[in-house]
């Protein structure tokens, strides 16, 4: 760090089991992955290609090959594992992960009906050639999920071989986890951690207040994803009580443990 | 592209006159242009220097040419023509498009009070001199046109000379096409496309919301524009059906001829 | 400027008491800095480190480095501040400031409480050292300052040494001199100006509708504040009449004056 303040939360350091950020990279050229990087490259433990933009981005072997060199995996958008399903091409998927060389994938359904056998089903076949995320959550905002089965549905999903679970938010942080005014579903993220362990899930928050509300509820280490680029150095102020948002509640030194 | 998927909707290639994408750029560095470009190159048809931005950015002529050598032309906002035109510089404006080399104009009455015949004969004096972009609709959020009037605005403008006819949005989405929440007046354009040409127009459509329901009114290769830099690759995924707004619309068949 | 327009209104320039346009740096990598000031260098007076991001920015230096060599000169924001006298590290703040080769400092209460006397000691005493910002305002949106208190606290800054008070809204504009709505308290701006000199304050103004506010109150030459990077070229144009929002008012010839 620059200079020293005291009382500050302990942030874990890399590779991080906890305190893990995933950013959402929409269509960065090579040269913004550098400059993204050379500021965030600390704080960041996994760049998701969101959605199927890797399908129309120049330069996708160079962006991941930049990315690798700086120690952080990428994985392609849970959007374009449905596309390939959807139209039965899930073998053809496989090959793309091998194509460019990937480690991570991510298995969702999102925007497609699955049943929840076959999907463990796919989540279980991935996990013998790459690390699985998978996530929970539709992108329709009509379709509630009730807390029982959320917990339900990341159990099996962990069983059937996912290393971690995702939260679902979109990049707009307005469905899944969130109602469609962006605000939290707070009973249903505290009836899920009385199941789910907390290093398993990481809470897709792109909007500011969701980040706070997480940090608040679960400290600095909480796991959060779909954060854009350029909002990782203020989130990882908010993570350490250094942003007016959590500045009183990391002067409780309860809440700095 | 980077891999292959089925059934995905046929995007027209460059030079466009059906699935055009305007950009607009409000003050990029020469830098920020090439990485702009690096990545969205091909999807973009046509970039707009945003109202007067061209006034007081630098390297103007630099970044005119950046944009040319990628086979993108510019052209400056209409903003920029109006506050020539009420200063009474209209002389001074076509020299402008002299100096800089521009092949594009864009003739527009949104901030200030134009005679429509005299709106039209800048159209066609314009005309002599470069390809002509007119924009109908006014900046001012009190100033509803009803449908009859914009169809004979259109129609008088492009008989005048004009290349294609824009519907005026704003870079924030919120006048003209649109109500002041973002919503689209989706009678007007609905009655527009009664009598003015689909590859006639190019509606301005900043916000994603927008961009999803023009495209699944008029499919994967309308005209859109006021497109932010960072929105191409995102609005590309939509045109594709490959991100969750558009992934069901495009799944029918019937929606991907 | 790029070309000739009669009856702009005039802006001051470099180094300039008004018309100062205070821009908000929150975590931009070294290369994006030049890009920044390749485009706007002449329109930013000084740089503000938004809040405690300085702390977990790598490259401050070379950062800090990049603006002095283009002549723009740098402060931490107030929230840094507060976080170092809240821990009782004052005097490890003044090291901070000279390690780095500040110039600019902010004093703020925005998240502490600290008795103004106090307050007023700290900006003194930091005069001596640095040029003062004193920041006047909560970053709590319930804690609302008569417009008496506003004036009392501004002045009693400016004779501990504070060379301009600054009005706080926030990264978002949604606080102290603005509602939560981001509307602003305009009897609250109004009154202020009745005692306190124009060119002693600095108006954070994140939102465009913000902005055009002031600028149609004070005209071009107001100081503006928390502006982002590629906000600067918008809001130059805001000042000269050469964007919507503003281009009627200073058609008005009292208005260029």
């Amino acid at each position: 760090m620059n200079y020293s303040l005291k009382n500050l939360p302990e942030r874990t350091q890399k590779p991080r089991q906890i305190g893990f950020t995933m950013a959402m990279d929409k269509g960065l050229s090579p040269r913004e992955v550098e400059d993204f990087i050379a500021v965030s490259g600390d704080y960041v433990d996994i760049v998701k290609l969101g959605w199927a933009t890797s399908y129309v981005t120049p330069n996708l072997k160079e962006k991941i090959k930049i990315y690798k060199e700086a120690g952080i995996p990428t994985y392609l958008g849970g959007t374009l594992f449905e596309a390939f399903v959807v139209r039965d091409q899930f073998d053809d998927y496989r090959k793309v992960l091998d194509k460019f060389g990937l480690t991570f994938a991510e298995v969702s359904d999102g925007s497609i009906e699955l049943d929840h056998d076959v999907k463990c089903h796919f989540i279980s076949k991935l996990s013998e050639q790459v690390t699985v995320l998978s996530e929970v959550g539709s992108k329709d905002a009509e379709k509630i999920i009730p807390p029982y089965k959320w917990i339900r549905l990341m159990q099996a999903e962990l069983d059937a071989g996912a290393w971690k679970v995702i939260g679902e938010a979109r990049e707009g942080g307005n469905v899944g986890l969130f109602r469609a005014t962006g605000e939290v579903r707070s009973g249903l993220v505290e009836e899920i951690l009385t199941k789910i362990p907390f290093e398993k899930i990481i809470w897709e928050a792109p909007q500011k207040a969701q980040q706070v509300w997480f940090i608040k509820l679960l400290g600095a280490n909480v796991n959060l994803g779909n954060i854009a680029p350029n909002e990782i150095i203020p989130l990882e102020t908010l993570r350490l009580g250094l942003r007016g948002d959590t500045f009183d509640y990391f002067l409780n030194v309860e809440n700095i443990k």
